[in-house]
């Protein structure tokens, strides 16, 4: 039996005061609708179909790379009217989810026991029993059985005593939606075409309807402003650390760790506080990341220890090496083992062999360094004459002195010895020295400037 | 009628364990006392009359700029005392709030309406209903009515149930304290003249006592140590952020932020986590802030983004710049529309303009860049003799060369270009290139120095 | 009497999938084990007898400066036939607190409460009070006597609602250790000997079963996971922050405060968010650090500002001080009083004296600098040939230009200056100047280099 995945997503989100459409706004680094996006794929939906409305085309392009029937429902006329509109596309058989683009932490365990709960039935839904359920439509039951689902202003005294709410996700067989959508009506106060009216339809039908409760009271929060986004976040978050802490990540401090994608990690992985850890990241066994470190897109190898505020994007790192503080790599660095970097220092689309060394205030960039160099402090390599960018080769136990500037193109060679301070044009061939200096000129008692007179 | 605020603030505050008076102590970065001259002034007040003591002198040196009444209280003797020590210049009409200058966080919204429910009866008191209201005066009624306030170790059991408690904060016309508070005693264990008794004065006169609530309990803490003013420092900065995610700031983690002075924003500024805000700072639309950023009495236009771990101090950024990591701007920066700071790069007292880029190890001090100029890595403009400060001149499309040294005065031409690594003490003439570099001097097989034996 | 405390050392930690013993696990930079045994040395105690287990040679090298006394549970048979181990080295007289090593928090305040309340009686223990005793053991007392201890699965219904449970941390006279200990048995569901079914056999014994309840919850808490690691970091680390609030340090947010060590304050110490103290640190008074700072066993003279983002490593910092942002100091930098360092500048075993200035991007490794001195921006020691390290030797009121290279052994006098971008490799005498620098050469009308085709 196929498995629809219907996604809400029209709606303008106001509260957000926002350009950027409500699915749009990221929790935790992704769109809130690609969170339900990606937990759709991890059911192995075979139809994921988002009904989009405001800023749609937006919304469109963002997951233009995903396979999503969109439909639109250009007037919003209730969640009723907005399942309706998928109806021309939604298959004939098999059964759907139907969530909201707005509820984005729902999982995958959730989302498979509703499933299995509402296949023979025809109808389930999630419900969430609250300590304080005041404004929330409340499920009615006999016997254990649902009988109705009674909105907050219509429930009468006992009814106002139940804890258990609708939550508004939904699993329903393709054959019932396409029976019941068309006969949804808006004869209420709001004039809306609702979709908790086929609850009814179902139990008038003498179906039973089944539920299901998430692990995790989050799991069915909504967002609709900042201040709701901001909180779930941290739900989110907390989530996900606790994850990592199970794996066996000793987390200095859960409440200060932001993961805004995946991280792969192996043993013992060390993480001290405010650390953020963007896109696809993979750290090895001992891995140690300091307080404060941004690392994005990047596999750090076993053994290596990074101290605090560096930041990178992009890089892969092997095993031992000893990074930072105030380190950055930028996209396309490459260090080999037990290189060191330290601090104040820059790398961007450069290679760097076993056991090399940039210990302070150094840029390289487009350079390939090959193994137990060691680039002194100040160096840079000059990699832009303004209109191209060109490449720095340095060999193996080279020694690059303090405050140089490596005129790229240029290759300095295996064993070769740049003085301080030399602007090196030239080749330099392996176990030369190179030097650019002048004579040193002594001035005796030199008259220091005096403070001028204003 | 006119409005006076009376502000206690003659209290040592042992407890703190300061040199600082406990009125001075920062809250958000305002002292204490500054956060309810600011309330006053924005309730209007036509006369602030505040009572010192303790570190008096510091206290109105701290706020000299400020048109207040300084009233002294030379022995501390409760305070009922140090109110009447404003008899002297408290007008004979009109009405007056009594304030603490310890208890920082109360809004003018709670004092307006105190002010509204006391200028009819001539008396009116903030209360507060506490879950737990142990050790606390209680507010005894009939009716409704206020009847007593009743200290805790004189309630009776019944009163012990009372919830409703007295914060401190009154409301009474100028006349009736004329009257009441030359009649306080201090026929009391303490041996205190204490304010409270007016409300009993007031009840024998006849008089309804009326009461407001404030919206959030916070408002009428005090802080006597540290532990409480941390406290109370977070619940302020949660309160502010809460406004600026009503307006539609996205704040990564609310909990992670400080304001500490004011920021205006547009629409769709992010905030991420752990960015302190200081002084006055305005923020454009779709400006985002990396996290750990500290940005100090700084204009930013829209579209700029901003990298984790940047500095700014009374600096000036136009639209869509890129700026950051590790990048700080100095008083005085100022950047037009589309420039680039990059990484380890100071900014101080420099005008860059339109398009123009130091993107890395670059200090520009005292300095005038044109239009789409770059200026190369670890380039460094030598602004100081030593005594003096100068000024360097950079035109439009100038390309600086890396590692190089600008020593001030000098001006570098439109489109001129300065080769890496040079010292630049003359002018450069527009579109000329300057370079000061001797020759590559090379030593074949080299022999490196060797470890010493020590 | 001679005190002696036994720590329970001997689990393997399966929970916190770690190659790292579970006692060696950190909790505010030390591990748990270390916590116990400082402890135990406030207690004064004449014996530390640590049983240990898995990982036990790691465990024993860790601590082989400690006096302690280390006995091997090779086989894992329970609490009792932990304790047993230790009767051969236990002596006959004298009390011992039996402690575990995964219960890192408790403080010698509480044992020694136990000790005074467990002397007469010869046994005592630590109960603790909670709200929800689910699955603890329950202390059953009658007339407030301890009768028993019932396990949660034995418990009869009245006794469910116990609230008050055992900790398993015990005071015993070391004769009953040696009476009972031999008579424990594993009769029972898993096998095992139990350490409580002493309490039994004092009471058996007709004796009276003493108990103290802990200050704070937290101190009887166990850690089996790095999820309750992480809980207990934060609890502990906020015990520490407000006893430093206690004793006036003004912490902005205690919740963002991270101390691994002990740090001893001055008055009016200021600490910013995220800062991490770690080692032996000491503060004088009104020394404010900014945000983010990582301080560890360094001490800085009062009046010391830091600005955000500096760390500092074994560093000694004098009075009135500026330094920051972006600034680290390594082991051996000295900094005399008044001293300026600015950002991204690097001190590593070097001595700077009272009022000198490096105000950017500065490396001052293996040097000596006098009063007075300026160093400029960009400034490096080439204290490295690629195999020696070497001295530079700075006097008074030195000038040193922006960009220069100084290549050690090399001094450069009281009074002398350098030019800017000079590589000195010579020593400059007192009061001359010194530069080394070409001509400045001019191309006219140069053609920049165009983007290549590619």
């Amino acid at each position: 039996m196929t498995t629809s995945v219907i996604i809400l997503a029209a709606g303008k989100g106001t509260r957000m005061r926002s350009q950027l459409p409500k699915v749009l706004q990221p929790l935790a680094g992704r769109p809130l609708l690609g969170h339900v996006i990606e937990t759709a794929k991890q059911l192995n939906a075979e139809h994921i179909i988002t009904i989009y409305g405001h800023g749609g085309e937006q919304v469109q392009q963002h997951f233009n790379h995903e396979h999503i029937q969109w439909v639109e429902q250009a007037e919003q006329l209730g969640t009723g009217h907005a399942v309706q509109m998928t109806l021309p596309v939604l298959p004939q058989d098999g059964i759907s989810l139907i969530l909201s683009g707005d509820v984005p932490c729902i999982t995958p365990t959730t989302l498979q026991k509703l499933l299995d709960a509402s296949r023979e039935t025809g109808i389930g839904l999630v419900t969430l029993t609250l300590d304080d359920a005041t404004g929330y439509g409340r499920i009615v039951r006999k016997d254990g059985q649902i009988q109705a689902i009674v909105e907050h202003k219509d429930a009468n005294q006992q009814q106002h005593q139940i804890r258990e709410i609708n939550t508004g996700i939904y699993c329903v067989s393709n054959a019932k939606l396409h029976q019941w959508l068309p006969q949804l009506t808006n004869n209420n106060a709001q004039g809306e075409y609702y979709l908790t009216d086929i609850v009814a339809m179902a139990l008038a039908d003498g179906l039973e309807v089944t539920s299901v409760e998430p692990e995790m009271a989050f799991e069915v929060e909504g967002v609709n402003d900042r201040i709701q986004l901001a909180a779930l976040e941290r739900q989110f978050q907390n989530f996900q650390a606790r994850k990592l802490m199970q794996q066996g990540v000793h987390l200095i401090d859960p409440s200060r760790f932001d993961l805004r994608g995946k991280l792969k990690v192996g043993q013992d992985v060390r993480i001290d506080i405010n650390v953020i850890i963007e896109g696809d990241c993979e750290f090895g066994d001992s891995v140690e990341i300091g307080a404060g470190c941004v690392i994005k897109n990047t596999k750090i190898a076993a053994g290596t220890k990074v101290q605090p505020y560096s930041i990178f994007d992009q890089a892969i790192v092997g095993e031992d090496t000893q990074i930072g503080p105030f380190a950055r790599l930028r996209p396309g660095a490459k260090l080999a083992n037990e290189v060191h970097i330290g601090n104040f220092v820059e790398v961007k689309n450069s290679s760097i062999g076993l056991g090399s060394k940039a210990n302070h205030f150094t840029y390289l960039g487009d350079a390939e360094i090959g193994e137990n160099s060691n680039i002194g402090a100040g160096t840079i390599t000059c990699n832009y004459d303004g209109a191209n960018k060109f490449k720095t080769i340095i060999g193996d136990a080279a020694f690059i002195g303090s405050n140089s500037s490596l005129v790229a193109p240029v290759r300095i060679g295996h064993g070769a010895t740049v003085g301080a301070g030399s602007v090196i044009t030239r080749d330099v061939e392996d176990h030369n020295l190179a030097f650019e200096r002048s004579k040193q000129i002594v001035k005796e008692n030199y008259q220091r400037p005096q403070k001028l007179k204003k």
